[in-house]
């Protein structure tokens, strides 16, 4: 149960506390939750700590110091809520992949539908390119003994054995089978434009593969053109500091 | 024809049209109901009272004054306006399910396709176990006779067959075929509730089987586990009396 | 041309630009419209004046003095705008079908899917029932001369055709082939009502194929049920003139 | 990089901004964009100079001042931001469609699926041929060297090639194979239209041809009916000069 002393207030958990509920408003305003479904996190790296949305509270009332502050093992080290359910399996994201500072989980309806169908979403044009380096992959079913045991933390290994030979930069993000999808980002802000992005891609590979079951994955020069003009170190998407 | 007497109000009963009504104008807010379509009730099991939206009245000028009251057979108690049509088929599951105090009917478009189809909703993944314990259940066409004959009545008696060995408790909601979900719970806002839930999982199964037409039931341990973790003694999802 | 003089403004017709601009609005507020696009008029039988909007005007800015005023035969009476391109349509229906004093076109996406698909709209629920006394039908090409003849009185002609064993009353809409939907009523508000009710059965329809391409349409009795509980002497439906 | 000197403030060039920011909005308003997702450009013809949207700044926060200008080749003249990285493809477009003077891409969900389902259009009802006369294309996929290449100029000439033997002024769009839709006009206003409406006939389309997978295209003399209704010395769609 949640305890009340074990952190210290300082000017970068503050920010974080700011940018974890903006995160969470962020899946409100862009419709993928419903109700109180869905939770966002942020971590500070240096601490440990990590910080994520109360379990059932209503979005329209959630004030930063709802928000509950653990350490990177789930055990929660400040304020008065519940922690969401999820937080062990955000917490065994941040112990896996050692560049992410947010992670976001929703059941929004598209990618849930993929996720309940079992397939991965296929790259099947630029707008996916330009975000995810490859298909959105789909984890493989729990074993009965992985959903008994610690259900939470398990879901969590599942998606990292789905990454054994995928990078979690190229592919901020993850189809949890017959559940739902998981993004992430260097950040919580990141990790929430990742989620909203990740279900206009599930809508529109929906329509495609409706309109054409045959439809092929784009090639891969295509594939790497947009996403590196993104990412990495020849990116020309956006404003550079300079220009900005 | 409505009377204006055999009631009086007290604390209870308008409390109760209250929820009623907010019951009602939530389904306006998620978007279920189109003009005056769908309705909300409520039962004040003390005293065998049945508080109803008004047939045909426009959501945007409801107050709890229009809600009409009824005893537990339909009969209407006090009030100057019609029932919903449909308040016999709500009275019914009130006499045949105990342990319930809200009821909705909705023609919300998911769920009413599935129903048209005449396809029980089958479970195919958490957001579904989270909440129905099992595939949402279609009810059997009506044989002439009964459609003929008390309609509205006899509605309900197929809902009730449909839950010989079913559990309304873990299964809060039905299509009745070629016509529209029904959902209830312990108060009319957890009624209501289920049938915004009801209306996503409908989506979402829908976008599921175009995508995959094998798509898969979830299996029984994933399935119990997301159930048993919102409902029953080891519930741990939410805020507990105590933490909230 | 439009011309000025002819028509005298009097309270019957002023109330009746009234409804007419309050019927193209309501379009706008269901989403039945894009731009421009769709159009409703209403008759007043007694002077034989049609009251229709103006073409190509977008509907923020309209007012019930921009509504052009014709007579029955499509003949501008005054106004200094252009009425909509399909007025000979809406005249043609006012002349065939007597009883009633409203219509509306648009193109709404899900009722001209139909239209485009050439397919008749099954009854698959009592939604439909409740409005539509049977299928909502379709009407068979246009011949090449009716088309570069006058097409907008021979798509009239068209939907006339399609009703020579059918009732406008009990059938209140059509689906004119590769165009879009058509709907009256005794009066503009009943019109678009009836609008708006046809993109809701055609949405409910198109998901219910997509479920289940069997779907089967209701049975008679169940469909005469519904539609005679709203419609006829014996309708129990809504509040009546005395209870409301 | 972006220099600040080559171009001195005109009226024409200030109405030009104000008109390139309002057809960027405008998309905005309609859902077609995400984020900072889509662009819009108009090109002042008489001194060659192109107006578009910054890259990747957020829509509610853009100003007329914040829009690039460059040259007709895609040299940037004046503003201190990136021009959209989709630049080369507008200025091919302008080079080599001599008649239009606005061009708009978006990643807008239905025409994208069809662009990625690599499927054209076809013109399944009156609402595409009031628009678009004839199916709307969708390019080859482009060669690896094109793609390595000046890539975003490539796409350009893909859409060039496309149009060999059809007219731009007669078909104001393109699906560009696995990327997504551009549509233009004879400014940017019409060609942001332009985008909306092409939406509006994909989604459309979708419907339709998953109700009925054998929907037909529609006839020719249709076809010109309301494609001539509209456009050319014969229209009498809309209001002229002198009514309006």
């Amino acid at each position: 149960m949640p305890t009340h002393s074990a952190i210290v207030s300082t000017p970068s958990l503050d920010e974080l506390r700011e940018q974890v509920l903006e995160a969470n408003l962020e899946l409100v305003r862009r419709g993928l939750v419903l109700y109180t479904f869905g939770n966002a996190s942020g971590l500070l790296r240096s601490e440990g700590w990590v910080v994520i949305k109360p379990s059932g509270v209503p979005y329209e009332k959630m004030k930063p110091e709802h928000l509950v502050v653990s350490d990177i093992d789930g055990k929660v080290l400040g304020g008065s809520l519940r922690p969401s359910s999820d937080l062990p399996t955000h917490c065994q994201l941040y112990r896996s992949f050692p560049d992410i500072g947010g992670v976001v989980h929703t059941h929004s309806e598209y990618a849930t539908a993929w996720a309940q169908a079992r397939r991965e979403i296929p790259c099947l044009g630029t707008t996916h390119a330009d975000y995810f380096h490859g298909p959105v992959p789909v984890t493989e079913p729990m074993p009965e003994q992985e959903i008994t045991g610690e259900y939470e933390k398990n879901t969590g290994m599942a998606i990292v054995r789905a990454f054994r030979n995928r990078s979690p930069a190229a592919l901020p993000g993850v189809l949890v089978a017959n559940h739902g999808p998981f993004t992430w980002g260097p950040d919580p802000t990141t990790a929430a434009h990742n989620a909203v992005i990740l279900e206009s891609l599930a809508r529109m590979a929906f329509l495609t593969v409706t309109i054409n079951s045959e439809a092929e994955a784009i090639g891969r020069s295509l594939h790497d053109r947009h996403y590196l003009r993104k990412h990495g170190p020849a990116a020309y998407y956006g404003q550079t500091k300079e220009t900005r």
